[in-house]
């Protein structure tokens, strides 16, 4: 079986195992994350407060953390969830949103990778960089195009190795690594970065299919972000002259009729030992 | 006059009072909330911190209280204008999103329900059998199908008579009582569930009817139910095939052009007595 | 030079430096915001904490200040954030969303015009005049239409010499002042008014227009504001018949597209001396 198909077959399980995802995530993007993952076969709960972030996790197939709009209420939330989701097998989802930015995210980042057993680590060059020690140039939360002329694989890989989880560098060309492999997908469009999200909505969309298959990290963010990629060229096709409006529903109506022949058809993935 | 020909007339009440629905819910699916206030004909308001909420609901028509991103910060916010709404007579409609996952939500329902004198109680089925003291299946803020197999009618009437308010229980039939009626509604379609925050919008859409008609809470309630299940229905028309980002678009445009037409053509409303 | 023709260079100003806007504001439709940020060729980034508030604004091109769901949370968070901003220069927009509903509204108001060097103020009649110490008829977020027969172009002139900045009065003829100008601008449609955020929205646009051109903050505020009423008259001829749904990503669609000759063709914008 090609990657290409183990996707597919993937993206079945999500529909018929309809993983609950838990998120302790932004209020700017939160609606289209709950939305997405909807869309693509699973079952979204949003519970922030520290009385419950945790019991809500108990009964998950899988936690996204997301500081797109930290604050320090709900960071002992996030803890509590991820320690929750560790101690069932259930993986963690980590976007690390604005990494670089301030202090405040960089101290939570590190805090969330020594005391969470994170599975899926997403996040765009710019906060993969700052999170890997490296110096990054993270303009508010998106990615700044000086951090881009890098070897995104070999740094996933290299991340991948020294966090011990799969590492998901998104862009132009996403690469994602587990260390040993290196998993690359050259679908999307430029326009996706027009719309605030797609970034958080793909790492909803890890959470999906990781939730549905816990034991292939790689090969589920791999698919989650293959299943972004080509709901971006297709909404194009369909809206994308039409602006960004309707550009961000046809987004949400490609992620929901994702299907095996449009995977066929459009993926562009493919692996390479590392 | 039928029990249609009296919805009619309450929209007609809704869309000419402008009634100021003050809100507090979740941060997950506020907007739409907000929106489709404004679709109805109603005046959306979200004010939470407890040194306001309750002075907001001294001006507003009715109170929507929604727990589905419950935080401790805003519990005494959503007493305070509950209670400022029963002083001055206001109906508070309460949304138990999710009750039954967690500690947290079970003890803030039983608070509320205990000290605020709430006029409708709106969720689904596993949220209601939740607070009716009934084994429930609650999955994160959805219902489980498990739940669905039982006479939703009588457990509204039953549960309105303990509560001495509207109980509605919304799903694939939605039934609303007041403990000697029951109102039922076969209006709605099932891709109303793909959609994050159809209960919320429910939610709001009864405040909306109760803020205009306060001494009619059944029909009010009945009212706001019908509509949300015949936009569901217009919207799948219009753009079901498209997938979720569409049909939710089309639920708003549905829900901004409900007209007393649309209703007599499509609504499917009986009233049985208890 | 017009002032149509000052407009339009000012778009493309935007578009060409991409200003970061920093936003502190409300949950409700804070989606909204960032999306009409991208849209108009900015980047939004939105940071509440106190922590990090003033650490973010250290970066940014302007400041946002919107009070739509004040919490005492984020007070102190709006207060650093606009002070770093005036310390390095960075404009700092405020829309004082509610003044008049509440005592808490109108003390953090009066707080962050006392604090804070604002370089425009934004919001509908009812809130600038409460603002201004007049009687207002705020009903809760909405302008009341009471308070509409006003001449705002002189309320927006006199306001904007107490305070030193500028003063936008949004509504069916919008008037911004500096105190020595008044511009007034004509278009907008009705129906944006049936949108929940289009105040906001717009408010987020002024900050990237005076982000990208902080030395014309008057004529950035009148060019932002001249661009949603534009859009919302493009949108309306696209979608106005369809729903408040259609409307909606319309109105996104519009500024997305907004270009010198859509301007061109339909602004109606014009300056006298006061």
């Amino acid at each position: 079986m090609t990657i290409l198909e183990n996707c597919v077959q993937l993206l079945a399980n999500v529909r018929r195992q309809r993983p609950l995802v838990h998120h302790l995530t932004n209020y700017v993007t939160v609606n289209d994350c709950a939305n997405v993952t909807l869309a693509i076969g699973g079952s979204p709960v949003m519970a922030d407060d520290v009385e419950e972030a945790g019991e809500m996790a108990a009964i998950a197939s899988s936690v996204v953390l997301n500081i797109g709009t930290l604050n320090t209420r709900t960071i002992g939330s996030m803890l509590a969830a991820g320690k929750t989701a560790n101690g069932k097998g259930a993986p963690v989802v980590f976007d690390p949103v604005g990494a670089g930015a301030t202090i405040l995210r960089n101290t939570t980042t590190a805090r969330i990778l020594d005391e969470v057993k994170v599975a899926v680590l997403r996040g765009n060059i710019s906060e993969i960089r700052s999170v890997a020690g490296l110096a990054a140039h993270t303009k508010g939360v998106d990615a700044d195009s000086v951090d881009g002329d890098v070897d995104s694989g070999s740094l996933a890989a290299d991340l991948a190795r020294k966090l011990r989880c799969v590492v998901a560098i998104t862009g132009a060309r996403d690469a994602i690594s587990d260390s040993k492999k290196i998993v690359f997908v050259e679908n999307g469009h430029a326009m996706l970065a027009d719309i605030s999200g797609t970034g958080c909505m793909c790492s909803s969309l890890v959470g999906a299919f990781v939730g549905a298959t816990p034991d292939q990290p790689l090969l589920g963010a791999a698919a989650a972000i293959l299943c972004m990629g080509v709901a971006g060229e297709v909404a194009f096709q369909k809206a994308g002259s039409l602006g960004t409006g309707s550009y961000h529903a046809a987004i949400m109506d490609a992620i929901s009729r994702m299907d095996e022949s449009i995977l066929l058809e459009k993926g562009q993935i493919s692996e390479a030992d590392y």
